[in-house]
């Protein structure tokens, strides 16, 4: 897609960067060995996943003997969760978990409460922050994991990870940050924060198909997918070799280039406050002070956000409801619920987020755009 | 990797057909939506993930709706075996499946029988064939399920699966066909012979990273990876779509090569004549006349196995001692041994696995070089 559009929508999936093509398509064509073949094709294929495990571990905070990769970031957040949950053996296992985190976190853990696990859940203030005070009496009861999303894909609100660690640490609870979409656009530093820490490349400019699992924790989870030797007999199957070489560009990519969230946070600035100079009665969503440079969550009062986001897309803007993967969905946004809002305004909600493609053009035109359309669903409104 | 090479190893995984470069470099720079999202970027990827579901459902005899994008075989294998476990819910399960199924089926049953299950292992004649009359009485105890694979990676050998699936229908068995080697090789029909069929991109021509699960049962499994509502519910998780258009259109390009199983045997044939010829003391593994076209596993009695694929190797030619996933392991082949070889015959065997682009040229220079290189192999073995 191009031709003109807009796209305003990084959070759900992001443009596969130029040079990541670039090497994804070298690998396609000249590193395709399997990486558990002795032969040269297939000693070629290693060097590659090496490689590419010493970028992710850069990007993370993490050593290269620490990243597993996986299908994504799903696939890590169910490994990390199954994995515990199965070190739990025969007992009831108890979780904690925040009421913020995206389905990947949600379900599995909704799934264990079916067949008899004990969840606490941690809530969020109005701002999308986790309550400190909830998350230090979760960890006085020692449940066997600790789950935090370092910044909702949602909102952009971004959690204070080291005052939750610390709480953690104090009780040798185990802690998972799903750091998906936190990834790429702030720094991350799993050697301090996290014994697992999860993400996935097309979140940051990589292709769809590969993630990454930091383990730094001395437990060793038992894998979630069985059949081969590989990561270390962590998670078997073939490794996504072109994925993984893409995934591997985009962390380097996303490292080298330190000003990005700057430049991308002063375009999403300037969106915020042109519609709040131009749009009356809009509300922006969770806390700016501790948001992703990228991402603007804002409440267009008694609009429809389906219907408004239906008409950017007619005029070749993308943006979303919330979460892609709620796409459809008549439900309101569970994040928005959490921090407090009413059902009517998580629905009148739209999340705009950002890339380092955007430009100050595309910000002017989608402020020239917005206000007349969303006079337009205001005025339609039954 | 190419300079004079030659590549006999492609079940181990295969060069990625340039027709599936062309269209997966596409798809990563024009079509990189998220399926999930209802805008137009998200409706451009939506059509490309129906197309290559239709693509999978001609190759494998299915309905469109019936394919679910996996991260690979592996994944769909254990998310079949994991699925029918949940599904037999408090009670001891009970598993059958034969001893030369891949360790995709092998270690999730294994994993299971130490948490209590219950698995009828089904043995293998010394053709490599599953014994019928052991299928039958496996069938008779009604386990949930039985997993057969459709032709073994390590010998090629294909089995009776209409018969085995006449078995399992009489006594309402449910089956799950492992079909990882025998797509695109030879024709597959889901609609008659399986209620489960999984196999994985990278075998035929497609990329690594993908993989597909053919449901046909009525048996709705839960799903293995949870955290959306993708694939209807049925796997979590953000679609792998440049692997995914690569498995399309790799499918669509085995679909219409038919006659290429025909040229392949023809150098196959060639392969193990000329090495019967030259070589003495040899011995073709597994039936000849119920094979994969392409696969050849040969025994060369008093050679160790690894010494000599490395001196292939170093002589531009790749073959493996038999799963890429045990290379470098120094256990037997568990395919042979069930077939009834000792250790010391299964450590002599090497598999060669030839692929569409192999030449006659190819071949005649192997049989040159096979000859010397086995017998000074031999003469330096104590």
């Amino acid at each position: 897609m191009s031709g003109g559009r807009i796209y305003l929508d990084h959070n759900a999936t992001t443009p596969v960067r130029p040079e990541v093509v670039r090497v994804m398509t070298a690998a396609l064509c000249q590193c395709w060995g399997n990486p558990s073949s002795t032969h040269a094709e297939g000693a070629a294929a290693r060097r590659a996943l090496d490689c590419a495990r010493e970028q992710v571990a850069a990007l993370t905070g993490a050593l290269p003997g620490q990243v597993i990769f996986t299908a994504g970031a799903t696939e890590a957040n169910n490994a990390v969760l199954h994995g515990v949950r199965a070190l739990c053996g025969g007992g009831r296992p108890h979780f904690a978990a925040t009421t913020i985190e995206h389905p990947s976190v949600l379900e599995p853990l909704r799934a264990f409460e079916s067949g008899g696990a004990r969840i606490t859940w941690l809530g969020v203030d109005c701002d999308g922050r986790v309550n400190l005070a909830e998350a230090a009496a979760a960890c006085a009861a020692e449940p066997a994991l600790l789950s935090v999303i370092l910044a909702n894909n949602e909102t952009g609100v971004v959690q204070d990870l080291p005052a939750i660690a610390g709480l953690a640490q104090a009780r040798g609870v185990p802690l998972h940050v799903d750091a998906t979409q936190a990834a790429g656009k702030i720094a991350l530093d799993a050697a301090r924060c996290a014994d697992w820490l999860t993400g996935s490349a097309h979140k940051l400019g990589g292709p769809k198909g590969a993630g990454f699992l930091v383990a730094r924790s001395a437990l060793a989870l038992p894998p979630l997918l069985r059949g081969g030797p590989q990561e270390k007999r962590r998670r078997g199957g073939t490794e996504n070799l072109p994925g993984i070489i893409g995934l591997g560009a985009a962390c380097e990519l996303a490292r080298a280039d330190s000003a990005r969230g700057a430049r991308t946070a002063a375009l999403r600035d300037r969106l915020w406050e042109g519609m709040a100079k131009s749009i009356p009665r809009v509300r922006r969503n969770g806390s700016a002070q501790h948001a992703l440079p990228n991402t603007l969550s804002v409440e267009f009062e008694q609009v429809a956000g389906e219907v408004l986001l239906e008409a950017l897309d007619g005029e070749g803007v993308a943006a979303s409801s919330g979460a892609a993967c709620a796409s459809g969905s008549i439900e309101p946004s569970h994040v928005l619920l959490a921090m407090g809002r009413t059902p009517q305004q998580a629905r009148a909600s739209l999340r705009f987020s950002l890339g380092p493609a955007n430009t100050g053009e595309e910000i002017a035109r989608v402020l020239e755009l917005l206000p007349p359309l969303v006079a337009r669903v205001r005025e339609a409104a039954p």
